[in-house]
C-alpha cells in the first residue's frame, strides 16, 4: 500500500452529552484548583510560579485556576505537521487526520520461532526496519522493544542512530532527562541537513511524557518536554489512568483525572514556550478487579477513549490514543481487543495512533508476527477511511440493466473498469476456500505473518542518506560515547 | 450475563450524505421501474398484478414506480415484537434495538476435538443448546449446521421439536415452500400454547429469504414468505449481493441493487397482507477480484453495512445484518473480521445480527469453539452499548481528593461501593499476565472456548416445557413424519 495519510470524516461516537463534556471539565478544573498536581520538577515550578501560580518555596503541589489554564491552552496551535529528513513523510497531527506509530517500550520481544525473550539491540533493528518497510506505519514511536543488552548510558545513541539511518519517518525521543533528549535533537537535526534555525523553525520530531498517576508528574519526563519545548519540538501529554487503579472506578472520575494530570503539563509546556505544538494522549481504560491487571480493547477502554476524543475537542487539543490489548498470545483475543481499540480510535477521533502494530501482553512484549497483522488491519482502516464516491455511474443503473436477471457482473465493462482498484486486496488475510486453505498446509494467521517478516527482513534496504550526514551522524554517536553518554542515576 | 435487550443509543456512522440517500434511493427505484424484478412464482405476481402492477400473462419480470413502492413500504411497521413460548424471551425488532441471533445454515461444523465434519443431528443439536445457553444470543435463527443424516422431507420437523423443546426463544423458520413453514408455524403454535387466533395475533417467530441476485426471487422462498405474512408472521428480506459478482462492483451501486431486490419483496407481503411486520436484511459485500471468494469483515462490509442503515432509516424499515468472516479457522482473522463486522453492525444501527455466534468460512461451517468466541464479544458489545451515568459521583473529585498524589483507588471508598459493577468481567478473555498464564498452560482463546463449550453441554438443562405440550408436539411430528414431511422435488 502506498505512503497516504488518512483523513477520518466520520463523525464521532459521542457517548456523553455537551452538558456532560462540561461537567467533566469542571471536574477536572476542580482537581486542578482544589486538589492540585505534584510537579517534581524545580524548574517547571519556577515556569508555573513566574505565570502566576501561586505556590510557596518549598512545595511541590503546583493549584491552577481554570481561567490560567483555558488561557493557556488557547495558546496550543489544533494542528500542527511533523517533518522528518524524509519530507514526503511529513505527517499532519490534529484536525481528521489519523497517524499510525509502532509498537513502543516493551520490554520483551517474541516470535514464533525464537518464542518470548528479553529485547536485544537485533530485534530492535528488526522491528525497526518493519516499522520502515510498511507504509501504514507513519512514525517511528518509541523503542519497538528496549534493547537491554545496550547500557542506559548510551542506548539513546545507538538506538537513535539506527532509527534516524533504517527509517525516513518521524522520530521520537525518550524524555529521560535533558541530556538524551537534547542528543536526540542533535542527532534528528544532523540526520535532516538542518542548521538550529531550520530545526527549531517547524516540528522535526517528538516526545511523549506520561504523569505518574495519580496527580504527579516526576523531574525527566518533565525535563525532557521542556528541552523539546524549547526548541519548538511537540509533547504529547498521556497520563495512564486506569480506573480502579490510579484513577476513579468511574469512567467520568477517571477522565477528569486524565485531563487535570495532561492539561496541568501542557500548561506548563505553553508558559514555557507559548504556542508550542502539543498534544493529549488517552491512556484510560479499566483494570480486572479481581487482579488488578491492566485490560484494553475492553467496553470500557472504547467509552473512555470516545469520551477522550470529545473533551480533547471542546480542548481544541490533538488526540493520541492506542492499538492495545491484553492478551499474550497473536491469536483470536488478540485481534479481537486490537479491533475493538481501533474501533475506539476511529470512532473517537484519534489523531495518533500509538502502538499500532506489535503490541501484546498489555505492552510487556513486542511480537514480530503481531506487527505484520496489525498492518493488516490498519491497511484495512485506511481503506475503510477513504472518501465513496456516489456519482451515477456508481450507483450503475446501466450496469444492472446490461447484466440482468441471469448475468453475472464479473465480466461486464462496468466491473472490468474498475475491478483492479475496487476493493482494498489484503497482503496477509487468506479468503481461499477451506479446501484450498487445507491443501495449503492450514496456515494460520500468525504463521502466514512469520512467513512474511523474515521475508522482509531479509529484503530490506535502508532509505537513502547523504554519506556525509551518515558520517556526521556516527561522529556524533561516537563522540558522545566516549563523553559517558547520559547520566543514569535517576 | 443475565438476559437483555441491548439499546444502541449511539449515533450511527453515515457515509454518504443525504443527498447521496436520495440519489442511491432513485437508483434503486429505477431499477425495479425500469429494469424489473422477476417473481418465479405465480400466487406472488398475481398478487402483484392484482394490486395494480402491469404484467402480461406468462411474463415473470415485475416493474413497479416509485409511488406504488413508497405507497406499500409505508404499510411496514418501523417496529414490532416476536413472542416466544417464553415471554420473557420476548424481543423488540427496530428502532434501537439491537438482538444477536446463531450462526444459521452451514453444511459443515467443526470443533477443535474432531476437526471439520459434515453437519449432522447431535451437532445440531449441540448447537441449539449453546444458543439457548447464552443469554447474549436473543434468538434462534436457522439451523446452526444442517444436520444432513436427517432427511431433507422430514428435517424440519425433527429440527424444529428440538428448537422449540431444547430452546425457549424466539424461533426461525426455512422458507422452502408452503408445507416446511406451515409445519413450523403449527409447531410454533403448539409450543406457545396458542390458538389460532392468539398465533396469528402477533408474530411469534420469523422466517429470512434471499433473493437469487441479480434481480430474482425464486418460487420457495416467495411461497414460504407468503404463507407467514398471511397469518401475521414477520419476514426478513436478505439480498446477498456481492459487489463485483451478483451486484455492481461500486458500493453503491450494490446497495441500490440490494434495495431493488429487497424492497420489491417486501411490497408483495405488504400487498399480500398490509402492515405485516417485515425487515431488510444487508448482506452486501466484496469478493477477492483474483478468486472471487466472498470475503466479509472488510472495509466495503463496514461501508455497505453502514450506507444500508441509512437507506433502511430512509424507508422506515428494521434492519439486518451478519457477525461475518471468511477465516478457515477460529484464529487471529476469524476474530478480527467478525470484530469489525459487529463494528459494521453497531456503527449502523442494525437491529438484528444473524450469525452473531459461530461463523466461520464465509458461512460454510459453524465451530464450536467460534461460537463461545463470539459469545464473549457480543458480551462485550452488550456492555459497551450500556448507558453511562456521568452524576458527580461519577466525575468523582472527591475520591481523587481522598487518594490524593500518592494513593491507590483500590481501597477508596468510591471503588469499594461500585468494583463488583463497574467494569466488564469476561467468562473466555484471559488477562493474567504472561507468566500466570504460561504457568497455566499458554492456553490459547480457542482451547479455552473448548473447555468451556464441554461443560456447558454436560451440564445443559432444557428450559421447561409443559408435559402436554411435548407430548402433543411430539405427536404432530410423528403424524407428520408418517404422512411423509415435505416434498422435496424442488
Amino acid at each position: 500500500m502506498p505512503w497516504q495519510i488518512p483523513v477520518n470524516t466520520d463523525a464521532p461516537t459521542e457517548p456523553v452529552t455537551e452538558e456532560q463534556v462540561h461537567a467533566i471539565h469542571d471536574g477536572a478544573m476542580r482537581i486542578l484548583e482544589e486538589i492540585g498536581i505534584e510537579f517534581l520538577n524545580d524548574e517547571a515550578r519556577d515556569i508555573l510560579r513566574g505565570a502566576g501560580c501561586e505556590l510557596s518555596p518549598g512545595a511541590t503541589n503546583v493549584r491552577m485556576d481554570r481561567e490560567f489554564v483555558m488561557e493557556k491552552l488557547r495558546l496550543a496551535p489544533a494542528e500542527f505537521t511533523i517533518t522528518p529528513r524524509n519530507p514526503e513523510h511529513r505527517i499532519p497531527i490534529g484536525g481528521r487526520y489519523m497517524v499510525f506509530g509502532n509498537v513502543s517500550s516493551p520490554p520483551n520481544c517474541s516470535d514464533l520461532d525464537r518464542g518470548r525473550r528479553v529485547g536485544d539491540h537485533e530485534s530492535y533493528r528488526d522491528l525497526i526496519k518493519l516499522t520502515q518497510y510498511f507504509n501504514c506505519i507513519h512514525f517511528a514511536g518509541g523503542y519497538p522493544v528496549e534493547p537491554v543488552d545496550i547500557h542506559a548510558s548510551v542506548r539513546h545513541l545507538d538506538c537513535l542512530y539506527d532509527k534516524l539511518t533504517l527509517t525516513d519517518k518521524v522520530a521520537h525521543a525518550y524524555s529521560l532527562g535533558s541530556t538524551r533528549v537534547e542528543d536526540v535533537m542533535e542527532m534528528v537535526r544532523i540526520a535532516g541537513g538542518l542548521s538550529d534555525e531550520e530545526f527549531e523553525a517547524t516540528p522535526r520530531m517528538y516526545t511523549n511524557i506520561n504523569s505518574s498517576s495519580p496527580l504527579k508528574h516526576d523531574w525527566p519526563m518533565l525535563d525532557g518536554a521542556l528541552r523539546l519545548a524549547l526548541r519548538g519540538q511537540p509533547t504529547i501529554v498521556t497520563p495512564f489512568t486506569l480506573a480502579g487503579a490510579m484513577a476513579p472506578v468511574t469512567l467520568p472520575g477517571a477522565v477528569a483525572q486524565f485531563l487535570a494530570e495532561g492539561l496541568s503539563a501542557l500548561v506548563l509546556l505553553q508558559c514555557a514556550r507559548p504556542g508550542v505544538p502539543c498534544g493529549i494522549g488517552s491512556f484510560t481504560s479499566n483494570v480486572d478487579m479481581r487482579t488488578g491487571s491492566p485490560a484494553f480493547g475492553t467496553p470500557e477502554y472504547l467509552r473512555a477513549t470516545q469520551i477522550s476524543g470529545q473533551m480533547a475537542r471542546f480542548y481544541g487539543l490533538p488526540l493520541r490514543a492506542s492499538n492495545a490489548c491484553a492478551a499474550n498470545c497473536p491469536y483470536a483475543q488478540a485481534a479481537w481487543e486490537s479491533a475493538f481499540s481501533l474501533w475506539a480510535a476511529v470512532s473517537a477521533g484519534v489523531n495518533m495512533v500509538y502502538h499500532a502494530a506489535g503490541w501484546l501482553e498489555g505492552g510487556l512484549c513486542a511480537s514480530y508476527e503481531k506487527f505484520v497483522m496489525d498492518c493488516e488491519t490498519l491497511q484495512q482502516i485506511i481503506t475503510y477511511l477513504k472518501p465513496i464516491s456516489v456519482t451515477e455511474d456508481d450507483i450503475a443503473v446501466d450496469a444492472v440493466r446490461e447484466v440482468g436477471q441471469s448475468g453475472h457482473f464479473f465480466g461486464c465493462q462496468h466491473t472490468q473498469d474498475r475491478y483492479e482498484s475496487a476493493f482494498y486486496a489484503p497482503f496477509l488475510s487468506d479468503w481461499s476456500n477451506f479446501e484450498n486453505w487445507q491443501e495449503r498446509g492450514s496456515v494460520d494467521t500468525p504463521h502466514r505473518a512469520n512467513l512474511l517478516w523474515k521475508k522482509i527482513l531479509a529484503e530490506f534496504e535502508a532509505p537513502p542518506m547523504d554519506v556525509a550526514i551518515e558520517e556526521e551522524l556516527r561522529e556524533f554517536v561516537e563522540r558522545r560515547k566516549r563523553e559517558g553518554g547520559a547520566a543514569t542515576d535517576f
